[in-house]
């Protein structure tokens, strides 16, 4: 780290910090300048950084402490280029081909789980997606079949072959969605609930962990830190829209995250146009755009029926937009040199 | 509601409209217009209102829903003027007098933390905040002592006659942590964590419900909906700052909030200067601000050495801080007609 | 406008509103429900609309007021379908083709410029960016060669054919500038200068408006108005990055809001994706998905040694980055059915 | 300023950055740590300091640079301690009293100013604030009486020996506006029209800077320096609410950044919480916290009659609630150890 001391620092302050970092096992490097002095301290093996960070700024003769490495380890692009996931399907996530997830927000019903599932199948989707559990804003609104509906989602699997997508949203629940789904999926809400982090950690099915509403990139992939330090490396970041200002979209698509995230880390980013721009007619143009930033796949909100849905009906797509969607971005996927799986 | 229809609707759209909203119980009020066709939808015992809005906007002839009525009902204004809650040691917050509760962050160990307690109160602090539990954005940072932590804050309050307010950030844990506690803490990461919210509802406990850092007004008022709708009115929201483009301060303190809340809401407003600033240079300034804003009390971080505190010691007071801290709201108080607990 | 009365408002209030709205050539329908009633106002030839709506909500018995129309009108997509800006030297903005427009952040000096202007020309440029009047956070920044700029402006041109493209800062300079420019550029600090956007609404020649930085699309979409209302329709909208919570990227580039402008206008978009991302590894990949989100063209620096580069060194592109960079953005574009000028 | 290499930076690399830094004048210092090389550059006397970051930042073997001292000079702290400015009619801002101005967000003509103007008179208002000029969203809104507004505020004057504060949005009328006006003031929109900061810097007379919509601290000071810099150092820091996510309220009033002024700089800061909030029942609460805050001055829209203003009708005081205001404030005041001019 770098330590930038006030113009009044004394040579005590000075020397007070100076003890105090060799101690702890860092090099400490000076520059003393007319108006400030600077100290590097590097210490490679020192733990808790960030701690020691935040004391030496709560000292009024510190005027600023600057970091020198990114904080996350395993999932950065340092370690390696790419990671590939297969999941049980034998559907690969991150490589070659650009993946399509797709389904209702909720489970709606056993019936209408299986009419969407045959029917996305039909149209050539390989992993459905359909919410058990429904984090709400509102009490007073549709919470999810829960355990119901996660068997529900088995029996789409076991009729159409199709993999599954389900949110956790519990840490003790982990176990238990992790049975019925192939890949287990963190939501915005979620990105920082660090025991359902740890716990889909342990368990070691594929991971999806939605950017937070307000995460800054750093904090997401410290999130899937979380994960890969209980020992899963298989975790997909999904960009699904940031909270702004602008009003006129639900939220706001960051595809510079997806950009960005494609060169500070090795594991596959999906974006999530429907969410990041809660109008279904926008879905579309920015699933587009988010291939040709580099994204790995795509989930989608899609309903034979939108005006029907129990949520998110202004967002999901009726399946013949879904049909014009695929066509679109397997030309994108082609102009990248990718295919679409 | 109010739906209002594209110029290119037909009379088979409007009719189909009004059909189905007729069938749900709706009264529907149509006005024509040379532009636009407006419907007003009355139908005050309609349930999941919300869905029923987005399955309208996702009508390709519909342009716009708009609601009539907030969504809260149980922490609105309208109900009553205002709640007072009384917490174990007597201690009354949300009626005439400032409550102020601070400490360290987290719980550093046995003897740090009888210490803290010991300093505060000789100081007049009658609430004691420390964290046995931690969420921390990295998975190499502390976090926390947990059910140890919890016992530590046990006997702090049994040596000193302070209550105890301390964060719960699992469902599972809320029992265990309440045995410990005097006050529930949800932090601003999981106040949309909504089966923690029903956990710390069921319990009865007096509830600090922090607003997240992206989290709307209403957003937060619904989320004590949550614990209130449990059967648990005994809610207090605490503003600590939303984030903002502005890096100057760790977040942005947001006291219009506050002074909404208060008209909004008959729930007492506790702010916390602190984590709003993550600067202890503007903690006294905005603690002022937040009591002249209207709020009922302060959570504030203190330590008797920061520069030595495990967490957040660039936010934290030392003593004497406090001490004037609590000689400057005591006078603002004052202005406002109101005492210091 | 939709009127929504507060429980306590009298017959009396009621009347004295439907009076005034009458009064001013409204019509009015009224419908009483239990717990709230509801106004639709309806007058298409009213002026001042939002006026009127702002005074009746400073009225403590209204409790909300919503607009029913959108508030711009010629730049509105139910006016037409699409605007093609034909530029001096042939190039047409906003038809089949995507438009690469590129150069350094400033003009650097006469030598600099023509050397720049060349090589671009030589890639296949057919519009020259770069600025003679700098609006510089700093006053200790460089702030442009203002009128010797512009005349070495004038000379890129003559010697290349290349359309230029730059910017004007005041309104009493929008003459000036246009003597020397194809295309006048409105910065992103400037969006809300209605003098200047008056200024260059009745020049006439082609304006690129840049969204400020917390600028909504509605803004947006109004500011391009006042540039229409003057009698010029040839205005260009340029994406490039609002101001969010993410400190990784400069800005954030919004291509939601590129989506969104093709839906809700006829102008061309254009993307600048230099400055909505302030990295230039992110420049290529968002530039890519600038024109899979619909994007009419691209604004993009460029410079021979970006690490000379007076200004924006950081998110400039030296020029084999940009030969890559039109070699990904033909294929994206081919993708879509269109064509790179 | 502090530079920080990429692991890959060779040796070449290195010589080449102190070569070049060395014959600016900086003076280099390096730490070579095992993962990182960090350079220390000190160079008090550089120009362009933030375009040489940003060229260093360009190229690929640089991970970050990262800036040491603050970029403004005149208005900082580390100059003095307090400015305090004298208004034509004696009034003094930024010493021991806090100021109230006041008065219509528009001049609505003379017989309606001459009204306001004795009635706020009555109450005790030293400093009427009323737009001639008024920058609008939409070009279908009112846009001012301009220079004819501009001589009904002489007259107001000349009447009741109130100062006159009024915007000034055009760098071409500064003058013109300064024959009228006792304060020239910019606004929101204009605080990053580097002319006009100028034009107002020349002419020398009380300047009133309010905050951009989305500029951050750090900028604002900067846009105070280029009016400082022309020789003006009479400049008041206006805080009007910056733009968030949270729409309940208009805009998010940041009394951080209020704390925060008095902390960096010496220049008297200002609290406008009508445009800060957008809702009148929230401006008296805001006033009373932006003087605990540290504010030295109000400023703030009141009307006879609220619900015929011409503009910003919703965030109006009428005459009573301004009277509350008053006496609040006057309170607060007080408890700070202040008085009410």
């Amino acid at each position: 780290m770098i330590i930038i001391l006030s113009p009044d620092a004394t040579q005590k302050n000075k020397k007070s910090i100076m003890d105090r970092l060799t101690h702890m096992g860092y090099e400490i490097n000076l520059s003393e300048g007319k108006e400030r002095t600077i100290m590097g301290a590097i210490g490679s093996n020192v733990e808790n950084k960030s701690e020691v960070m935040a004391q030496l700024m709560s000292l009024t003769y510190v005027e600023n402490v600057v970091p020198i490495l990114r904080p996350y380890k395993r999932v950065s692009r340092e370690l390696k280029e790419k990671t590939e996931i297969k999941v049980a399907n034998g559907v690969v996530i991150g490589g070659k081909n650009i993946v399509m997830m797709a389904g209702p927000c909720a489970v709606e019903g056993e019936d209408a789980l299986l009419e969407v599932a045959h029917k996305l199948k039909a149209i050539g989707v390989k992993i459905l997606r359909a919410g058990a559990y429904k984090p709400r804003t509102s009490p007073y609104s549709f919470q999810g079949f829960g355990e119901k509906g996660l068997k529900m989602l088995s029996r789409a699997r076991a009729e159409t072959g199709m993999a599954i997508i389900t949110e956790v949203i519990e840490a003790t629940d982990a176990k238990k969605v992790a049975a019925h789904a192939d890949i287990l999926q963190i939501g915005a809400r979620n990105m920082q609930n660090f025991n359902l982090l740890k716990a889909c950690g342990k368990i070691g099915k594929p991971v999806l962990l939605k950017r937070g509403l307000s995460a800054t990139i750093e904090e997401w992939l410290l999130a899937a830190e979380y994960i890969a330090k209980e020992g899963n490396p298989r975790v997909m970041l999904c960009e699904r829209g940031i909270r702004t200002f602008e009003t006129y979209t639900r939220n706001t698509l960051d595809l510079n995250a997806v950009a960005a995230a494609k060169t500070l880390s090795h594991l596959p980013v999906i974006v999530d146009p429907s969410h990041g721009t809660g109008r279904w007619e926008l879905v579309t143009p920015m699933a587009r755009a988010g291939v040709a930033a580099g994204a790995d796949g795509l989930l989608v909100e899609a309903h034979p029926r939108p005006e029907e849905a129990i949520s998110d009906a202004r967002q999901t797509l009726n399946l013949n937009h879904l049909k014009q969607l695929k066509k679109d971005v397997k030309a994108i996927a082609a102009a990248m040199g990718r295919g679409l799986i």
